[in-house]
């Protein structure tokens, strides 16, 4: 991830790669070389030494690396605390089709009196349904809670076991697996007469590029922590 | 179905519609005027009767009434034994969309490594999965047999109980139900890099005319039963 | 359309229908039973006089009618500005579906590098692509240039004509027309590695009906003029 | 493409692989280890040689390399009409799915009024719409046309130029481009209340593989030329 991201900087005519620091390496190059902001994608064990230190050094931070418990992010929040000019992203993921699927699903979840997910994902996966599935089905179904919308329509008296799918907190979620499929996911809105239907394909890890430079062209403007790049999206 | 069935062969420039039947009325009017197909969209109570009293009449007939086990076929079959020029057409289904699905489907299924279904319908079905869909699998799971393929790879060792959907004889089937929805299926079928998917989409009962077209059109030239419209196609 | 209204405000658990009022019934009965709201889906000659009345009784209004221009929607302000706590919300379309669809890819525009709309209909439409594509095509291209987003990539130096659609504001629209099919629309966003796809299928006239309800439940916390349900869903 | 070949065979259970011959070896090692099938992937300059001389050998042969004109064709006719036993395959495309999708679509044609054509690819291709587009829609063509088929109903009397898509033969095709696809295609055939769609989907070279190793598997039953996978599935 961490060359894809630095050609994908590289490529971006309103940004400049300024350093490339791999592990062993030190950081100081960083800020020797005036880095606004620095990418990290590197590992649970090495990103809080990387983000407290660019934190000290005034120098804003987009962060992919994974392992982001709650107590951790404390943390970060205390360090930036006395920075109150720094910035600092930190996203388990950054594909901006996810998150908008994510978002629209929320809003439309109002508004329709039934709604189910199906995804589909490649056959080596061993969790079914996937964690952006589930997410997906938890938002959903707050969504409805708010908007005072009980149980979604459903009269099925005789059924093969399995086939009505998983319940997610009272939204349907159904895993497809197949060979030559990536992953996929599908939420179907329906209301009296009409549906309305987000689809999500992702072929490619590049597909987390588009939110990598979203983050990195926002955070100078973000001072403190945000988590996720939901609140980037307008 | 039976008035549509009137206005569909009425509309149809190479047919010409030259009686209708009502419950109470008698048939003898249909053979007075000379009709060579009759289409019977009755009871189970009373097609046994009206097929017997047309074949005797040398009267060809399509059939679109449910009800017709191995036996009743059987009575057919001895019926027009005694009239070998007479044909006669029962199906439990006149949708060429689903027949062509199920043809598509059974014949894909011996080249690729993966195959699921994705049925959708409106959420007062009592059925999870349709009969479509499950017969859709039967004949997939007896094409791959034949093929000499396995198992589909599934890696899943973390499932929410249904996410994977139904095993209707190793084929994954899942049951998607939401309002506004008509009647949809999905053969969904992966193998390395590639995709082939196969929809059907009905919206209306008007989607059996052609099929009941078709039987009509090629019954005169089809002596004996023929059930099912499958070999009608092609 | 009045009487599929009157049923859907019938159904409601939360609603009450105090009268049903037909071409050349006095509106005196109306205000006699005490209505909060009227629903107007009447012609371009009643709803000016209808609406001028309710108004002046202090009753809301939700209209369906068409032909609405801005000077009469200037007149409606006028007879408002005197009424203050009086709403009325006059939509063009009251399809949830077809407005969250098009609130969704005005949304996505900003973030994806392509984006296309595909629009399908039965073949007796006499208009390619259709007003809504054509709308959703301009919404579209508003936002990708309030983003600062120039032209979508495309590489075309061989075309059959045709073969790559018509253009709207610089967006590529196609229109399909095929027996079978109602009302439909795909907006297809891409950007490195991810597409987003948002589809909006309409079977039936009465999809207009939830956003018909939610026009009636807005309409009293909403004094003025309402154009369009837009701004009523979130 | 040669190495993908090769370890697809070598992965292949039935198969074995004795041989990988590379530019500038000699092919005799092919005959000396008892070679029963050569896949040739070379280039148009290479190729013809190679094949006279395994067709000499009495040996087998599967080609996906490109240039092949009727007049080449013809001279591997004259070469295996020497050698009886020696069966070659050559084909443009290895790819089930697509063949597939044809072979369907060229059978669904004869009963839906209509049809039209859908492809997606990423946004460098040069040509509008693809090869296999403008292929399926001529297939479509002559088949309707074979089942006395007229024109596909249309009322289109006012349209942006290009929104009705390219004529090709009398079937609409339609050209999507954008960022973040490869190469899709739908075919949508629709009749009264009912539409059916087969859509394919590639997603990588290697899903040319599946149909390598079937024309390896069958050349050996098929003496002379078979040009296409078209006849290998079933």
């Amino acid at each position: 991830m961490g060359i894809e991201v630095c050609r994908a900087v590289d490529a971006a005519e309103d940004l400049e790669l300024v350093a490339m620091v791999d592990q062993g390496d030190w950081l100081f190059n960083v800020s020797d070389v005036g880095a606004e902001v620095v990418v990290d994608f590197t590992t649970p064990d090495a990103v809080m030494d990387n983000l407290h230190w660019c934190i000290e050094q005034g120098i804003n931070v987009v962060v992919g690396t994974s392992g982001f418990t709650e107590q951790r992010l404390d943390r970060v929040r205390g360090w930036l605390s006395h920075k109150p000019g720094v910035g600092v992203v930190i996203a388990p993921n950054f594909g901006i089709g996810a998150v908008l699927m994510m978002q629209f699903a929320a809003k439309a979840a109002r508004y329709f009196e039934s709604v189910e997910i199906v995804e589909q994902h490649h056959p080596k996966k061993v969790d079914a349904p996937s964690g952006t599935a589930a997410h997906t089905a938890r938002l959903i179904a707050q969504a409805r809670a708010e908007a005072g919308r009980g149980a979604v329509p459903d009269a099925t008296t005789d059924e093969v076991p399995g086939a009505r799918g998983a319940d997610i907190d009272g939204v349907r979620v159904h895993a497809v697996r197949a060979t030559g499929l990536v992953a996929h996911q599908e939420v179907l809105f329906g209301t009296t007469g009409e549906t309305l239907t987000i689809r999500h394909d992702s072929y490619d890890r590049a597909s987390f590029m588009p939110g990598v430079l979203l983050a990195v062209r926002s955070v100078p403007q973000r001072p403190g922590l945000t988590v996720g790049i939901d609140s980037l999206l307008g």
